[in-house]
């Protein structure tokens, strides 16, 4: 950490600044100029609060030099996590295909989608019990029965299931399910991700839709320092001023997180995009760009899907599109790019 | 709602979609140009799913022409919303000023800071007791505890209390506040919303940083369907581009809110700005644009003070800052913009 | 395009615009409902000013149903734009691979870059001679004696050169180029924009850094328009909150803009990124969303580059680059992704 | 300026950048850590390029700790900028309302708004002659014929012209126009900004929709470098993720401005809003900002007006809004904000 004093800083300040920071076991590296003077802090700054340094009157600026998280950062963990889940293999040089319907509707629905994208190449099964909706007029979910329609679906194909949770109020519930998702809208909600750090299911947690990959990482740093490990992390798409697409899909995600992180990293194209007939046109951009899974949403008949028909495609696009994927997943580890 | 159809639309789909419209009690208008066909759809739209629409194939595209809120919409409630708490009336032409520090951090701190900002002429304080901190290894907030002290200073005081809630397993502990706050992060928690809902306590709900206009009062709205109308809404800044403020303050917020919706509306100066220098500069244009009320972070030592001290300005600048503001509403009272 | 009229809109005014509408030979179909009337507009509605019908004070909301540009709209001109440059074809299925220096800096270092990229399948050059920098204390490029080394170059070589002009009055100097490139900040420059859709070599139009999809294809409008048709449409990275990345690279936009015009798509991941590490993470990426061409920095000493260095990738690494890009495009063209 | 170096720096490396830097007069200030190297540069490094060095293999990150422009910085030049244009004085604790039509449509048209404008307290007229329209399909304005007749209604009421440019070679015709702006879209367009630095006329410049507070004083820097310190800042909405208003209005610029630069400061509610309704609304907070002025588009038929007519207001409104703001202006004049 850096810290830009400003020009002619106030003696006594100063040297209670200098004490406090020794309290801390933090070096203090000193550098006069002309104009400024600088101090470097060596030690572990990430237990040192920024703002509050910023806050004294002696204080021009504050910049970070690393990192502020720890558990999730590649620089102490420089192995690829992976998670295993019901002898599906998350990270570590796979492609991992989650695919199934925005919500589950009903058995005769999740059953049939479920055998349908585990046919086409498929790991791991995804459907909605309880869904974030904008309006509270809008369908919002089967709920504890969409979740055991999701372990029906589980046990008629083997699939591991993946749904969201909106509230540490429903732990008991994701009792059985095998990775638990975290919404974009909760990718802050603290109080969540600590619960969810004191129990072993792995989260899939979604990138909130303005959230910078620094904030992103502190809150898989949220449920890691609780204990658990196991964090995939799903970029879903951003947003900004361009509205034809619901959101920016950033492509440039996969890699930056790859060397900042060694967590895997999923790519949703349907949320990012919001269209259906974008999904196939930009989901082969994850894989090249290394990404180590999707998640798609699939329906039978996305025309009355009960929500985000208009972003899923459907089982025979899926098939078609899950063997491009793989057949480029093949031919990247065949062909990697250059280093620089 | 307006429904563009695309070009040669499948007459037994269309007749379908008739069929269902007319189901959910929906007029339809057809008008068929040379290119184009669309659809007028009239009734209670709102109970319509746009995406539902525009996930069949005959549809081109959807566009909704009334707002998908209505209790928090003023077409169907005139007049504004007043919210009384313990004697302070927020809303209805008077300027609430909320006031106090970032934190609670000791009864002696939060009791001293109480008395100097209800002198000042504030009648609300706040403070916060749970904190929501982007790194797990900041400080969390005194909790329950702090809780505790914030009814202390009322009791010394008089002043009503607004402190923010993070998780709806914490409704228990909130019973004696007499505002609840919803931050930023959490303004699309909707199952916390919900739980607000069917309680009686006033929300000040503040704006997610990349939440739109429709998007928060539709937040507000799951609060209110509950049964709950007494909603505050507070901007607290916006997240863009520009990096040297924290944020930035949506000025235009205020006479947009005024317009679509009925409730008080609240700016938060001091998280807009993320620089104590700034409020009190930001603060008066508040007041021009309409506001309600303010709510400023106050701290009696603010180099010392355990989070957001970059932010908050000292007690006496607040009582400069204070008497600035009542005046210039005063002023804005006896001299009301032109209308158009 | 559609016209939401208020609730009782004055008869005199709507028989007015009526009338105004005939005369410009739109026709209008009129549905009633019990809370809105809603006009149809068909004809040729692109010459309509929405602006202008808004403003009318019966008028509730204009929306748009049809596209405002005509000649860069792949409904009207289904088939792919395909741009020949001194034997290199840009557009229809083939991988264009522009590459060269930021700056042009020396006849040596012009003509070493040009050999090298043009070997490892390069089939533009590019290379700065006038530079837009954000100082004006910046080296602001070589100016007309860098389109000289930029043309020994391309005698030395054989390679077509792509150099950015920044003032219509530059034009003479740019005689000789083979192609124009309009930078991110130019974009909407309108009277440049005329003066290049006045004269006959391809231009290459990059999108302003928070410019819309419709923004930019209207800035290649205003080009054609003036009777030169040879556009190239290059993304360059959007301006979003995150700050990790110089710019947030769109990947989106390649298959959206292929849907929506018939225009060549360029991808330029040296900007974007503004990191070289991130240009052969990305690139493939760009490839895979099937853009026709990239434009990348190469330089043979980044770190003595006299501007841009941090994004310039070394000319070994735009070799392995190369191969790859070639080999996945093939493979895209063998396994074409499923259309919905 | 302060340059982190990585882990184990080359040596040879830093000893070639320490040479390179001591050739520019720069001081070098090095702190050793145990992680990190820090090099504290001190001297005059505006003329330093930070992506110059940022390119070094040897370098992690550098940071800028002083401001890259000097003509516009406050801190070299306390006073604040006051510009005098036939009698009219902007700047220095005055209120400037610019106001007048988006475009010159007929000298009946300007001369009326003119004379109008001026009894309600404008002393600059604005119109627009050469118009930037997303589509070539718009209006254009009247050009050089539009210029004519804004000095035609100098004449006949004595108030100076402000009116845009949008190429250097039309500079000739701006001879005799007493402001010239530049445009959100031409903010960037650097070759204009130099030519315009080459003259004297004062030059109002306009933000660009995405342009940094930082990127925005650049472009006044470099007018200023030229030797034309005669520069206003105006501040006309931001492009954000809200699509309510046309562009976010930024309020919280005119404070910062005001700490980091000298120039005047006006405010543009018509074309942040770009509703009508909204202008009276956002105005005053403007003012009660410290805006230095206002420039306000005002039409005597806005629904017949042939571009922007959504977002002018009537000379009534205007006269009212103007009464309004001057007696507001007086009020802050006599109730300043405390400082912190």
């Amino acid at each position: 950490m850096i810290v830009i004093l400003k020009k002619i800083p106030n003696e006594a300040q100063l040297a209670s600044l200098m004490d406090w920071l020794a309290e801390k076991n933090i070096d203090v590296h000193k550098s006069i100029g002309t104009s400024t003077t600088i101090l470097g802090l060596v030690g572990d700054t990430a237990a040192i609060d920024a703002d509050l340094i910023s806050a004294l009157d002696i204080v021009e600026d504050v910049k970070r030099v690393q990192e502020p998280y720890k558990h999730a950062n590649r620089k102490f963990h420089p192995d690829d996590t992976v998670i295993n889940v019901r002898g599906a293999q998350i990270g570590g040089g796979t492609l991992t295909l989650m695919a199934g319907p925005c919500s589950v509707e009903s058995e005769e629905q999740i059953v049939a989608i479920a055998k349908q994208v585990k046919a086409s190449g498929a790991t791991v099964l995804r459907g909605g019990a309880f869904k974030p909706r904008t309006s509270p007029y809008s369908f919002q979910g089967m709920g504890t029965r969409g979740l055991e329609l999701l372990k029906i679906a589980r046990e008629e194909t083997g699939l591991p299931i993946v749904t969201e949770i909106m509230d540490a109020e429903q732990l008991p519930d994701f009792a059985d399910v095998d990775i638990i998702q975290v919404g974009a809208r909760n990718m802050q909600n603290f109080d969540l991700l600590k619960r969810l750090g004191r129990q072993e299911k792995p989260i899939l947690l979604k990138r909130g839709m303005c959230a910078t990959y620094e904030e992103w990482l502190m809150s898989a740093e949220y449920v890691m320092a609780g204990g658990n490990h196991n964090v995939m992390l799903c970029e879903r798409g951003i947003r900004t001023f361009e509205t034809y697409t619901r959101n920016t899909l950033d492509i440039g995600a996969v890699p930056v997180l790859r060397k900042l992180t060694h967590l895997p990293i999923i790519i949703d194209p349907s949320h990012a995009a919001g269209k259906a007939w974008l999904v196939p046109q930009t989901a082969p951009a994850a894989v090249a760009a290394g990404a180590d899974g999707l998640i798609i949403e699939v329906h039978n008949d996305p025309a009355h899907a009960v929500c985000d028909g208009p972003q899923s495609i459907r089982p025979e696009t899926f098939d078609a599109l899950s063997k491009h994927l793989h057949a480029l997943h093949d031919f990247m580890a065949e062909n990697p790019v250059p280093t620089v």
